[in-house]
């Protein structure tokens, strides 16, 4: 297997060029990446040093690294672009493009994204995560009313990473309700989510699967059989039908392709608040 | 202020291009965009439907919209590049010139990143968020050894999201523990603490900025006067450097530049698991 080393470079944080140099480097499964992330550079001197470290791992690797950079200091990003490397410039691969569309100069000012935020807009987002931890596996009913969205579903299968995602890049309010034994052996909504019909949303999993990850978590107990799995998943399903509760079913589903599935399935606001 | 069009177009979440798209529109302050988000776009039908969606935009509009689009299949990014708009095609505009650059072929196949992923990944992921929930405030504290970081601070100081976040993108587990007025007495670090010196980091924040987040959330407290919030950072700092606890001013800082920052300065594993 071929191998490269690969730098994250930025001014600022990185991560979205870390995201995305994610997304496109695992479409080459036959190159073994290193990567090597160096965020805040925003001095002469640690650009000099970045420098410096790329071209040193040009000359031990015999092959120039691949270099993945976001800076909002054209004159920074001007002086890695000169590095011995194959340099990506996220940004200004795309910048002045828009900025000729736009008839508009960037304005070349840190921090517009992953940076500082407007203090209501910060706190508001924070409030959204606390929500979510407040509001789980059926906490603090008493605070449905102020739910976007409320996830139902049995044990593990995916309800409260996916409000923990949706409350941090979106800052939406969302809740999740576990169903138990006790809820799915009754034909009706268990009585404390009836009032909010319009907001529940229903997860649902492969028996296999949710089997597979409640073993993990607990083996050796009826909790994690595959029989008692299959029973609960049924009576769920049967449960979502029944009431004409929209259900998705996550077994092969990543945290943010069940959030961008419930985005997009329920049209509900999205505002990217990161 | 002029305003345009824009639509986030992808066959898998969209959110790679959502959150570029978000990164780049943002050094436009003085245009509006008003963006549409569709993700999953991976049938013929949908690809045409896309299409009639953009063309149509561009004649209410009488100027093109923006379309940003990461597309696995090359097929539809074609199809939609024909569309009436400024297409920015955030996957081939590097995917070909990596290709060259390694002597690879892109793999093409959907779903690398933000998508399937193998189940002992996703169940660490998963385990780190909850290790984040059960460890928060100072809960569990029986659970520390398994920390990767244990972050300490005043109430609201930005330690619950950060972890969230360092679980959520990169399946750390991230214990908090709040300090309170009993721990700010003593000279001493609280006794639960004193085995995990060397994976505790301080969180401090400018007093103004903590009161003015106390206070949105409870008003008319003790806890959100300003005089007390004085008090509790400086005993917070005063603990810190008295203990020599690397700590981290949260005060004008996004969840994102808090989690960037920790990962740098301690130098922790870190391996993005989105």
């Amino acid at each position: 297997m071929s191998k490269r080393t690969v730098f994250i470079v930025s001014d600022r944080t990185g991560l979205t060029a870390e995201e995305l140099s994610h997304s496109l480097l695992t479409q080459f499964p036959g190159v073994h990446f290193t990567t090597t992330v160096l965020p805040f550079v925003d001095t002469d001197d640690k650009v000099n040093d970045v420098v410096h470290q790329i071209n040193a791992a040009a000359q031990v690797d015999s092959v120039r690294p691949l270099v993945f950079m976001t800076f909002v200091n054209a004159n920074y990003s001007q002086r890695v672009s000169q590095a011995e490397a194959l340099v990506i410039d996220v940004f200004n691969a795309f910048l002045a493009t828009l900025a000729r569309e736009l008839g508009a100069q960037p304005s070349h000012q840190a921090g517009h994204s992953h940076g500082v935020v407007d203090p209501a807009r910060y706190i508001s987002r924070i409030d959204a995560v606390q929500y979510a931890m407040d509001c789980d596996d059926g906490s603090n009913a008493d605070d449905y009313g102020q739910a976007d969205l409320i996830l139902m579903g049995v044990s593990r299968s995916g309800k409260t990473p996916t409000c923990v995602y949706l409350a941090m890049h979106f800052g939406l309010y969302c809740a999740n309700y576990p169903l138990t034994d006790e809820d799915l052996g009754s034909e009706h909504l268990p009585k404390i989510l009836r009032p909010y019909r319009q907001r529940l949303f229903g997860l649902t999993i492969n028996p296999q699967r949710l089997q597979e990850i409640r073993h993990k978590r607990r083996p050796d107990k009826r909790y994690s059989e595959l029989q008692q799995c299959r029973y609960e998943v049924g009576q769920v399903e049967a449960m979502f039908r029944r009431h004409q509760i929209a259900m998705l079913d996550t077994s092969r589903m990543s945290v943010e392709e069940i959030a961008a599935t419930l985005l997009h399935t329920t049209g509900i606001r999205r505002e990217l608040v990161g």
